[in-house]
């Protein structure tokens, strides 16, 4: 599969791209600046320059899929949470689904189900990523919504906990990399429309779905 | 009519609550904090006291409609965008429509119709409003969208130019008194769903609708 991947710079999205390439998919990086796209193009993955906040449709000619991890960073303030985690990710949606694409995995987050029963400086963003995800499942585009635990660094155990979203969620940690390996196990997978958590556990990633 | 006015101490907010006596409506002021009830009491009009940020659904009880002008206003920042202007505005519709009311007036504003299309730092609000505009527009809610121009102070002319939407909008200014009295004679028709703008113009207010 020919596989967007929105965010490829960050660090689920780095390895992301290159584990959708070992496993024989074709990932597209979407990188904000053109500075960036050459250690990509070093490793043989194709590159297309967009920004979530202008006119980003060119990058979702010729490919099947969709992987958005982009996410504004926490220390960019709401505006930008706004403009990329909320509006970035619903114009993505749109594109999806105005070229009929086959598959949309959104990389959400844990709270996002119910951003009112959360306190703190991390409502505002979860309010956004809630918009996010409701629009997706309004869309009508085929989708998998993915909601990771509190994101660590470190090296991948091939282990996690996954399961289906029925109204409750297990808080916890995951690392990257795991996330990373969920999301290229999920691609390759027909969606079936459904929310699932992913935290640490002792369930091989090469077992789920 | 029983009107919860949301935003009742803004400045358009205090003159649709005094103008809605006037008319013979009954207002209840949305108000956040007690110690701004006094002078909306000394005035005979009832109060509520609700956060948007909180749970208000205790301010739905015993009221047929709402006008929502609350806004979190130019110097807060991104984060109360989200919280109040599309958040709030979100949550007052979900208990419009789980209260049954028979009319949800929304404050909206020009631009609102496509943030895409505009430049500069009031592009996050846009969105954000957008995003209210859209879930009162898909909740069933019975409705009526206003869209004012740029907002002035100054005395009412009782004339306005007042249109509906149909896919292109003219720039303009606005008094806020017009803006008042544009609402409270909306509130008095029933709603057809339907999206308005109002700029400063030559038609009687009381020939509208």
């Amino acid at each position: 599969m020919r596989v967007l991947v929105i965010g490829a710079n960050g660090q689920i999205g780095q390895m992301v791209v290159s584990r959708l390439k070992e496993k024989g998919h074709e990932p597209v990086a979407m990188l904000r600046k053109e500075e960036q796209a050459q250690a990509f193009e070093d490793d043989g993955i194709d590159t297309v320059i967009a920004d979530l906040e202008e006119d980003f449709s060119h990058a979702f000619e010729d490919v099947n899929g969709v992987i958005f991890t982009a996410g504004s960073g926490a220390s960019t303030g709401g505006d930008k949470t706004i403009l990329i985690d909320q509006e970035g990710a619903i114009e993505a949606i749109d594109l999806a689904k105005s070229h009929e694409l086959d598959h949309f995995v959104m990389v959400s987050g844990l709270g996002v189900e119910n951003p009112r029963g959360v306190e703190g400086e991390i409502r505002p963003y979860l309010h956004a990523k809630h918009r996010a995800d409701e629009h997706l499942i309004d869309s009508g585009v085929p989708y998998t919504i993915l909601r990771p635990g509190l994101l660590k660094n470190g090296e991948g155990k091939g282990t996690v906990t996954f399961y289906e979203y029925k109204g409750e969620t297990k808080s916890g940690e995951i690392i990257r990399e795991d996330v990373a390996d969920v999301l290229v196990k999920i691609i390759g997978y027909p969606p079936e429309d459904k929310i699932y958590y992913v935290v640490k556990g002792e369930t091989s990633i090469s077992q789920i779905l």
